[in-house]
């Protein structure tokens, strides 16, 4: 996805947010808001949110010397979703379709984002609406489809504490999952060690991307993690930040997440508070849709 | 009022709000997005929001050759006011207290304001809010006792539109009224011509500030605006860019306004969505308020 102007001043405020989540001073913070105006105005023609949000948060945890600034706020979202972990079981195990659930929950748990709100509000509401909301866009049985003819899946994580609910989805899915985490700490993006305290390494292999740009940028990951991606037969998307970088990559990607920001949603063409589940292409690309 | 780092991002807001209704093109919004991030770079410690404000407009106009981008928007909306004076007046006279009235409405009328949404929602809701909340600071006996003891008042005007509300409190001033206005165009701030189209020339005596300040400079101001203050016994300054440019300027100066942003809301200490009529001192003044 483009960068559209109206992303200049979410960048702004993204960039203050950081700053004080890492204890900056009034000082601090008007350094990194003029470090990110430079940023900003000496962008490449076609550069994507992501790597734009990378170099802000570069600059954030350079100017406090903070290698983690959401570090406590990482932690306690993952103890948060832990809590609720034997409900969202619950809710799959009772339902009538369970992937189908765990599915909109894993989409419910998207909603723990620190790079558009400061606070995501009660859990327990965010998952009675996107239980029942219709979807804007809604590839699930293309995705079961795929999940049921490959023989794994690569499944790239979005933000921390959400992985709790994309555990909750794994344990539905029949085949080995590998779990694409970032290589280093970016806003509350789950990094290895967020994802462990989530437990993710009891369902699915974790893979580090090598990168700490929010959201998946190839040529910024490892040799590894590219070849993994290489070879998925099918990838889940979680997030913004991966359908922001991945909304061209190809139809074996499917980006699930909600729509927080309405430059996205017009994007996507959904509105704000949507849920997606979006299978991606490439220009001129063929999708063979089963019937 | 200093600027807060939580300005920035709404100037950059601001300044692309204004080009797009200026029906700049998206190189055009793209230019000024980078100069208003010049401006902000090279911002002269202590720069208060209204002078920033006042180059990123200049910065909007030169790059979209538009003198007046508000111009259409700005007639729309003395026109909407003009179609209720009538029942602003009835509900100002069916009241018990038609001044207290006529203040509670003009400070409803400061909802019309361009600078912070693009849109202002329904008049009649704002209305029915403002005639029955409690004010979260509230001078207005400070204000009638000296309006009661003045023989002239210099009442600064704010957003077009909102105008008309003060001309309805206007009518129930019984003391000359001077109202100051901008000398040239600036967000939907009104100007001389603007004034007129709402028929304040009826009421009072229309004065330029001579200054395209969204708010009240002296400094910028033309000597004959800054004799008029110096001379005014008693000054009514409406909104947010006249509470950011004098809520230190002296006991005579009573601020009414909305409270729409949470960095104002702060600084005058009261919550987003209040309202406001805040008598201004200046450091270690000495007020002598009425019993």
């Amino acid at each position: 996805m483009k960068t559209y102007v109206d992303c200049y001043s979410c960048f702004l405020k993204q960039a203050l947010s950081a700053t004080r989540r890492a204890g900056g001073t009034e000082e601090q913070q008007l350094s990194v808001l003029r470090r990110t105006m430079e940023i900003l105005a000496k962008l490449d023609q076609g550069a994507i949110p992501p790597e734009i949000a990378r170099l802000i948060h570069h600059a954030v945890r350079e100017e406090i010397s903070c290698p983690d600034p959401y570090r406590e706020a990482k932690q306690a979202s993952t103890r948060e979703a832990l809590n609720i972990l034997p409900e969202l079981r619950q809710l799959i195990d009772n339902s009538e379709n369970p992937l189908d659930t765990a599915i909109r929950l894993a989409i419910a748990g998207n909603i723990m984002d620190f790079g558009v709100m400061e606070d995501f509000g009660n859990l327990h509401d965010t998952i009675d609406r996107v239980l029942s909301q219709p979807f804007a866009i809604d590839h699930t049985e293309e995705l079961k489809e795929l999940l049921n003819s490959s023989d794994h899946v690569l499944f790239l994580a979005d933000n921390t504490g959400e992985t709790v609910f994309d555990r909750a989805l794994i344990e539905k899915i029949q085949i080995p999952v590998i779990y694409g985490v970032k290589g280093s700490p970016v806003l509350n993006d789950a990094t290895k060690q967020d994802a462990m305290e989530a437990g993710l390494q009891e369902v699915a292999t974790i893979l580090s991307n090598g990168s700490d740009v929010p959201g998946t940028l190839l040529e910024l990951c490892s040799e590894d993690f590219r070849n993994a991606f290489e070879q998925a037969p099918v990838v889940i998307a979680k997030g913004q930040g991966n359908y922001e970088s991945l909304s061209n990559a190809g139809s074996k990607v499917f980006c699930l997440l909600q729509i927080k920001c309405p430059v996205i949603g017009e994007d996507i063409g959904a509105e704000k508070g949507s849920i997606v589940c979006r299978r991606s292409s490439v220009p001129g690309e063929v999708i063979i849709t089963p019937d």
